[in-house]
């Protein structure tokens, strides 16, 4: 522990130190049971007598601050108040020994954002939705998370991998790795695609923290500010800031239910030079739909015509609810144009944040060049563990039982539309991931239905910050991976008469306090 | 699996399937021993009779591509061939049935480019050093490593802790997980941050994967394209390409003994308003030199008056070769111009990417932000891996463990070096971290010297990567941290010895073939 003492101060050192240790405790850096440094040791670090230091250590405990045991020590006391409820310092004190009270002025860090983060700060306030902490709330049916159910995790299967990786490999693991990834991952990745048609050398194939930093590498290596990004819309709120965040202008390529439009994106490849087009070709977020074949083939034809990179947001391919999983984009890219993002996020755990981009050997170089200066390398230990899952087979294991169940929830929370919803309330049909986008009745706002919502019992979230250009705000997305199945019904139920309500009430805002929360 | 299969072809459907196998099985995506679907599977995923598939199957057997086993399937023979030595297609096959061979003209990615990459690709190039992959030959004691010593890893306690915190809370680590970090692990740096002398709230306290996250993440907040970045020379060579990478012009400020020269950083300041200053204050790399008090005071002092912010790469306070730990510029920040970054690379295990950053709760914010955007948040599971470690006090028993063998094997090596080393040959006594910086007689070049001293039998990391206006090429860099102690002098020796040739040697690029890898 190191206290800046002020000898020319009139200040006594035992008071000078006594005050600082008060403010440390008032502030929660010394926690309440927290054996503070011996005297004789403290003595030494400061260079002061050790008399100095028991003598502020007994003014402490005179004022409550700490405990002494007798030949064990002294100790913070529990505090007489909560950390906040007291001004400090405490009053009759003020100008005493805090050098903090008399602190010169402070930089002004928000004057020297970057441009990227001033982009940044603009995005949280747009995107940022009302999400009333009675979300969290056990009583409220939550539609609103679009993550994998925890309840369904194999998390005990990957602790046993976890051990046996750190057993036989654990020195290795755990030391600096190459970036690209580790190998056998890299192997078993490129086995695992050729089930979905899309062939790539483990070379072709960069391990990476997640989809979102596949994102965050693809525009930092291909976009510059001014530049113009082609995206689809709606779509995936933290892909469009991510490109955003590097300066693209976005242009929107609005989803039909054939996909992405190609006549809307030959038209815009009119007016502009998009250095890339972004999509979720299946499984996509927030509708669920994917895209058609044909679709698929007219955008890889002009992607290749035009010489425009097209970003594949792959999403999970293993979780669809049709006959077979759909062809990535990839799987077709006779002209070498794709950049594939996977990830492990949506069918295994989100919270390992492993995904990968696969791609042609030369721009792989230069993504990995920047993975290496972003973090250096993806953990290898996640890595290794993850591989002997895979290896094991227990992830196909895994998948199966998880697509199966989150099928079962997708079918009842389509049933229960049908059943409950008003007429004039239209949503898409999910053949894969996690929800479904609900368009409400003409002259109703998702986002100021929320509140009402929450107060009866079910939440979602907002359509708006899929989008890109203000439209939206009559959609909302419903997602039903993380809600239990026996709620789904009753959830859609409120969701209807919430909806019901607001179409005969005068419209405004809802004065229901709300804290902002960002979309997930 | 998914085959394209062109019905319009003149090529029955049987010979395009087993093409297209072949084409994988040459290409190492199906690899020996792999079973192939099931011919009515794959049949029914084609839309073909299952007779074909049967056909297409019996061609690969008979061709030696695979193997038949009655009642179990058809599995991926051994391959006669290595890959790679053989022409592919086949000669006599060419132009059949493999789309590939008339591919239309492939995307010129690395015409796509940002700006910000193109930096990074000449960045590759410019650091890119000679090690040959004798480097990696048993026989050399290698200098060059700047990592821990995986063989004093503390593998098995940490696979223990990791055990301990999926059975307690695994459902929700492996979870998406709020940006910031996981609360307990910011509360114990708060903690562990104080015997520095830093005091921090926790949420102060931004976790990152790793110090070359928190570089990146500072330099996306705070750096435009063309602003200037004041930076210690010599430093850290990852560090200075992130700032460049992001468009900074850089701007040294060259270190003595006492830090990086003030008056220097002073008179930097009356020609440019450098984004920020750089630096490592303690455990400096490459020289492992320590700031004095006196600098770090004005360099405050100075950065305070112009308003510009000081980013502290705070490498790992613990390792320290003094009576006590150096106390960080942070400490004693009382203009709140200091960001901070700390790393558990050092003291614990590099592959787990972990770190810190700590800074004033504007700017914390932001980057926070800016982490979001970039990978959502660092895997909670190894944050409370750690945290747990920590709690346990098996970091600081770890800890003082290697500090001790580190602190004897520099102790071997500055031993070693006034014994072998040719009079005009200077080093730098570190007192902390894990190398020192010697200076070569004056007319060699660290570079080129290389070759010959791995041909000797020793390697060392050239120092010019640590510069960044073409100085410090009669410098190279020694890291004592991965080199048995018992190797120490005999390497020394080497190293002597092939100085002593050089300079008896009339000058010029040695020979011998060498690989080139990045300096880690």
């Amino acid at each position: 522990m190191n206290i800046t003492l002020d000898r020319d101060k009139p200040i006594p050192l035992a008071r000078q130190i006594q005050a600082h240790l008060e403010r440390l405790i008032h502030e929660g850096l010394l926690v309440a049971g927290m054996k503070l440094p011996a005297t004789r040791e403290l003595a030494q670090t400061l260079g002061v007598n050790r008399g100095t230091v028991a003598e502020a250590y007994e003014e402490l405990v005179a004022a409550g601050w700490a405990r002494a045991h007798v030949g064990q020590g002294t100790f913070v006391a529990e505090r007489p108040e909560a950390p906040g409820t007291s001004p400090w310092p405490p009053s009759g004190q003020t100008g005493h020994a805090d050098p903090a009270t008399t602190a010169p002025a402070r930089l002004d860090w928000l004057a020297l954002l970057s441009r990227s983060a001033q982009i940044i700060a603009a995005e949280d306030d747009r995107t940022r939705t009302l999400v009333s902490s009675a979300a969290s709330n056990p009583a409220v049916t939550s539609f609103a998370g679009g993550m994998p159910d925890s309840g369904l995790f194999p998390t005990d299967a990957f602790r046993r991998v976890l051990n046996q990786v750190i057993r036989e490999e654990g020195a290795s693991l755990l030391q600096y790795y190459p970036a690209g990834g580790y190998p056998p991952l890299r192997r078993y990745l490129s086995t695992y695609l050729l089930r979905f048609g899309l062939e790539a050398r483990p070379e072709e194939i960069l391990i990476v923290n997640g989809s979102q930093q596949g994102f965050d590498l693809i525009a930092r290596t291909l976009v510059d500010p001014g530049d113009t990004v082609a995206i689809e819309q709606p779509t995936y709120p933290r892909a469009l800031q991510v490109f955003r965040s590097f300066g693209a202008q976005l242009a929107p390529v609005p989803w039909d239910a054939a996909g992405p439009r190609v006549d809307g994106f030959e038209r815009l490849l009119e007016r502009h030079a998009p250095k890339l087009f972004y999509c979720q070709p299946s499984a996509h977020n927030p509708t669920g739909l994917t895209l058609l074949p044909e679709t698929g083939r007219r955008l890889l034809e002009v992607a290749g015509h035009h010489h425009v990179p097209i970003v594949e947001d792959g999403f999970d391919g293993s979780l669809y609810y049709g006959a077979r999983p759909a062809v990535p984009l990839k799987a077709a890219d006779a002209h070498g144009v794709v950049l594939y993002i996977g990830t492990f996020s949506k069918i295994l755990f989100p919270g390992l944040r492993l995904g990968w981009v696969v791609g042609p050997p030369p721009i792989l170089e230069r993504l990995q060049a920047a993975k290496q200066l972003a973090d250096l390398h993806t953990s290898a230990l996640i890595q290794a563990a993850v591989h002997r899952f895979c290896e094991r087979r227990l992830l196909d294991r895994h998948a199966a039982r998880v697509a199966r169940e989150y099928a079962r929830r997708r079918a009842l929370l389509l049933a229960a539309l049908g059943r409950r919803m008003p007429s004039e309330v239209t949503w898409t049909e999910p053949q894969g991931g996690f929800s479904l986008l609900l368009t409400l009745p003409p002259g109703l706002d998702a986002t100021e239905l929320l509140p009402a919502a929450i107060e009866h019992g079910v939440a979602f979230t907002p359509g708006a910050p899929f989008f890109m250009d203000g439209a939206g705000s009559g959609t909302l997305r419903l997602s039903f991976s993380s809600v239990a199945a026996g709620r789904i019904d009753e959830g859609v139920r409120r969701l209807g008469e919430t909806i019901k309500a607001a179409r005969s009430r005068p419209r405004g805002r809802s004065r229901l306090e709300a804290a902002a929360v960002p979309v997930v």
